[in-house]
């Protein structure tokens, strides 16, 4: 027998994590029965129950996703894993590609595609502003594009960019358009197919109610083509769709160990957009996002986004002047148990970002925050 | 309110997995206590409770890793994402790059190799051998490597690799060498520190007892000096340990959502594995293996790989002439709810591959599992 050096024996109690409110930008609260599904005994990854809770998956994930795209799945990471998955994919070496950047997530896509070698151009807006279709289509004709990305959730910002009619704009130069919906999909209308978006992804720990982990991803038929015409091979093994399809599709190729508790979990977490419907769902968050929006006000409180372009899921709120930002936060944290993020880059010690999603989204957290928040920055 | 398009509404009963013995490659069974922990309610990814879970972590996968490796932590993937993060900061475009390759996975880290523009040597030998010292050292000779890659515990033959000794070879050269633990983290000895290895990864469903989704890693200083003085960036944004090191250093800076839940069954799994103690687990996974050894010899049946480097984690058994791989495959699986796997490859129907790791390797496991192969293929 080998015997162990003589390292310091760490010993730790087991974990019993605090009861938090989640209202921050993501994880959102998981729902108890994506957590009990997620205890579940494990199955092999080739095993015949787990490919048919895969296939059941993929089913779910093409209505949460309003798409027939036959290639979609979820990859074994975060969301952020889904948008290199994207980029990755779509963008070779000396491909011009467009970048519509106004925050923090539309500035890592961009980083992305530098990495995977495309000549980058990225058209800014200020952090909380959206984006016109004419400004993207003067950008085109400035500069033909074969990808275009841009973000139809921005986390950072807490702007809800319209994505519709973009496709057409795109599509016309032969490019493919890359939808980040990771704090979009399941909270707030999102319509592959009909608005012809080519690339979307998402992730499980916003408004799907799951925890993070797994990162759903959809193909169009010319995302697929472009995938299958590329000239170089994908520049990235774990994240290569030509394998991964492999593997979710009729050939069953084993290409990684699929994540099978977080599938337990993203399993009962579509489960319950489905009962819940999804339209009512994406309703469901619009109401709590009214009631917080209508507290704020009442509280005079304000918003940085114009409610024209307010995300429903995400919502930043101005810190009031003389605020202590740091100081607001960990007085939520510790004497009320929930949690919300400040803002950052552009928008650090200027917001605060609050999130209301999957089931997170209640009237009672809506509530219990603006009650919080009223005590601690002091009721007139 | 935006309706949804009419897609065919998917529904799905909720999942009641089959409770399987899980005996092949991975995953192995996750212990009861790890799947309890990964029910615990989420916290935030930057929660100050969350950060100690993953300051915890770190500790005890330096325990397990042997090492006091400062850049020791888990890779927000499978043990696939663990070999991509090796790869893809150490190799830079360019570099010479041997690997040593004996089975499936050895090939897997060549094709990485290739895909971040390493100059690559691949040293073969037939699917279940290993390599010897000097022919490791012939080869550097022939070619100076700056990165050398091999793998501990071939998963696809069952072929247990000494590595102590080789990282003197390899840094003679200037070089760094890359150990692929997956198969051995946990269940046989592993010296991180002694043996000087550089970098070593593992995935977390095989001998620690978890379920699949996280690649735990570690990279020695001589390996961090290397990723520190690349001449080009990282090409792997999600991967890129410049950036993870950032999130799980005391920086804390926000780089991807962790996956809370997955944390939490480390956390337990690594806590089993200390309570346990390391060498006492190491010996249980050798002293189930020989039964299992001892048993299969007494029911006539062979082991691919001679006993002195035969992996206790995984036994490669030899397919008796006229047995039908599959149907005895599908028979222990729905008569007995046994997993074990086929071989692939070069051993494409010529093996069984049977896993005794972490949960899973147990003495009633190994008196089952033979008793069913004996039912299956008829007593004498």
């Amino acid at each position: 027998m080998n015997s162990t050096t003589q390292l310091a024996l760490p010993q730790f109690e087991s974990l019993v994590p605090p009861e938090r409110i989640l209202l921050g930008p993501g994880p959102s609260m998981a729902h108890p029965r994506v957590l009990e599904a997620m205890r579940q005994p494990l199955v092999g990854h080739l095993d015949p129950y787990f490919l048919e809770v895969m296939d059941q998956i993929q089913d779910m994930l093409r209505y949460v996703f309003q798409t027939s795209n036959s290639l979609t799945l979820a990859v074994s990471g975060t969301g952020t894993a889904a948008m290199e998955t994207a980029v990755a994919n779509m963008v070779e070496p000396g491909d011009p590609v467009l970048v519509c950047a106004n925050g923090y997530f539309g500035l890592r896509i961009a980083e992305m595609v530098k990495c995977y070698g495309g000549i980058l151009t990225i058209l800014e807006r200020p952090w909380g502003d959206v984006f016109t279709l004419d400004e993207i289509e003067h950008a085109l004709q400035e500069r033909r594009a074969k990808v275009v990305a841009i973000v139809q959730a921005e986390t950072s910002t807490g702007a809800h960019q319209p994505v519709e009619g973009l496709a057409k704009l795109v599509h016309a130069q032969g490019g493919v358009l890359i939808v980040d919906a990771v704090t979009s999909l399941g909270g707030l209308p999102l319509q592959v197919d009909d608005w012809e978006l080519d690339v979307v992804y998402s992730g499980t720990q916003k408004c799907l109610g799951c925890p993070p982990g797994l990162g759903p991803i959809t193909l169009s038929p010319r995302a697929v083509e472009r995938l299958h015409k590329r000239r170089t091979p994908v520049a990235n093994w774990y994240l290569d769709l030509n394998g991964l399809e492999k593997y979710w599709g009729a050939d069953r190729v084993y290409h990684h160990t699929a994540p099978i508790s977080a599938f337990y979990g993203l399993h009962e977490g579509l489960r319950l957009v489905i009962e819940e419907g999804l339209a009512l769902r994406w309703e469901r968050h619009r109401h709590n996002a009214d009631l917080f929006w209508q507290g704020l006000d009442r509280n005079g409180l304000e918003c940085h986004v114009p409610v024209d372009y307010r995300l429903p899921s995400l919502t930043t709120v101005r810190i009031p002047n003389g605020v202590d930002d740091i100081q607001v936060r960990k007085r939520l944290l510790d004497e009320y148990n929930i949690e919300i993020a400040g803002g950052f880059g552009e928008l650090k010690g200027i917001v605060w970002r609050i999130g209301l999603m999957g089931h997170s989204s209640r009237p009672e957290n809506v509530e219990l925050l603006l009650g919080a928040l009223k005590e601690i920055l002091g009721a007139d």
